[in-house]
């Protein structure tokens, strides 16, 4: 199945405790379709650069068998820029400069050759855009995958609600869950945000794994304790696509399924955040994935005789 | 196997968000060797009580089959308490009243009919007290457990660390871990905590869930998502009262055993946090137990096609 990712590209300033990066290539959309590209799902990309933005990031995406054609290129534009600085707990980082640029006046078109896409990964934007794209598909998508953040619960709440309640599976971290819902437990917050539409409800915890909801049931996940952490950007984006990238390409998504896109996820996130920015993805080999899968395997496994 | 547990006999008076108590039973001592007695691991406890320890509650603990010849009784002495209310989101709590009483001058006795414990469980308490404990021992057990908190970090270093010397397995959480060892990596704090004696490292991360350590394996487990959480006291010492009592149930203390510890000392700190106090632990059948931990089966268990 082709899996179709509306989300930005754009430009990162990243410093570390280990350091700092120049304007490097960033963006969630970016980070999702590598990370689909690793599992060879073919995917496509809606969104908008500006004409700074330089061919040689795009022919790397087109190499990788990622679909462009729907990133508009504006010429007299100017990419979104998003700079950051990452205490040294690396949980926590100072957002130093945001220029939205191109990325104001995002009217985002879907290519023809991207219509037939099954699964439809709308990525953290405003919920009136994301609804845009879902409205401007031939076809409602077999699965709808939406990732948000408390910034729209704030600004645009009636239209974040319009664009829940059309969607498959939402991805939020734990303090979104508790904003979104108004409970402090995350077993009550995924009850009512199951009411608002999701029939899967997937809570990110960072360095403390993920958590899916689904029908009563419950799958829970560790993130893979490292040793260094050394650059965390993108990590949710990397998560996001890795999941959506696996359930396009086994083509089923049922709750065992969902389980294992989890998986397949948590470990790509890991790997993202070993270098600065895509840099990690961009190098990850397919027999390094499939290893990084069975350390979750080790990590989680257990036998109990009472 | 026979548990000797050191730590705790003492009253708390509890206030959440659901409600407050009086003065009920509470102590690391206590939740341990209830947590121990649901497996039906032989126990006993050393530790100190004053006169206005109701005679009920050690008669309760004696029907339970722990043994108690190691609570002095202070006839004129008062009994620790502590009193504590936890913030909304109970995660959190403010200590309102820590009357010390006869703990303040604790030397401990260990009674010749568990001088035979092969698994000793020192719970928190200063690190003088827990060296004294280990050095009455005719023989050094097969296995010691330390249990011990930033306080002591703060206040008895050298000491804390003679102790850590002479320790094979560490239950901290993941702040006293890093404080320990000066990393904010837990991965990496575990490597240094090695070094300081434990072979098995354990970080206990709340809601979070646990990390085993050992031997450059790491083995993770989230905690049981709960619907309500009634009160967390003794959440710490019931985990660490399952999985002690697990490892001397099946005599083996290998890294498979130990997960499978894990996994029973976070089932039982699951049922502990759902009424005030013991009265859980007080309650819980071995059909409930054992259900609960094919909840962490369901909870965690997966399968990976790439």
């Amino acid at each position: 199945m082709k899996l179709l990712v509306v989300g930005s590209v754009a430009f990162d300033a990243i410093e570390t405790p280990f350091g700092k990066t120049d304007k490097i290539l960033g963006g969630a959309a970016t980070y999702i379709t590598l990370a689909s590209s690793i599992l060879k799902v073919p995917s496509g990309i809606v969104s908008i650069v500006g004409g700074d933005f330089p061919q040689s990031d795009l022919d790397m995406l087109s190499e990788r068998g990622i679909n462009i054609e729907g990133i508009e290129i504006v010429k007299d534009g100017k990419t979104f820029f998003w700079s950051g600085k990452y205490h040294n707990d690396l949980n926590s980082r100072d957002t130093l400069v945001t220029e939205v640029n191109v990325l104001e006046n995002f009217d985002p078109k879907i290519p023809d050759s991207m219509q037939d896409a099954d699964v439809l990964l709308l990525g953290n934007l405003h919920p009136g855009v994301q609804l845009s794209v879902l409205d401007k598909m031939n076809h409602r998508p077999k699965l709808v995958i939406l990732d948000t953040m408390n910034f729209w619960m704030d600004t645009a709440w009636d239209t974040l609600m319009q664009m829940i309640a059309r969607t498959d599976v939402i991805t939020i971290n734990d303090e979104e869950a508790r904003q979104l819902s108004g409970e402090y437990s995350l077993v009550k917050a995924a009850k009512k945000i199951h009411k608002m539409g999701p029939s899967y409800v997937i809570i990110k915890k960072g360095e403390h794994g993920a958590l899916l909801f689904h029908d009563g049931k419950i799958f829970a996940i560790p993130a893979l304790p490292l040793e260094d952490v050394f650059d965390p950007t993108g990590a949710g984006d990397t998560f996001a696509g890795g999941f959506a990238a696996y359930l396009a390409k086994r083509e089923e998504f049922d709750f065992e399924t969902m389980k294992s896109a989890l998986i397949v996820g948590s470990a790509m996130a890991s790997f993202a955040v070993e270098k600065f920015g895509t840099e990690k993805l961009q190098e990850i080999e397919e027999g390094e994935m499939i290893a990084r899968i069975k350390n979750f395997k080790d990590l989680t496994t257990f036998e109990v005789e009472v």
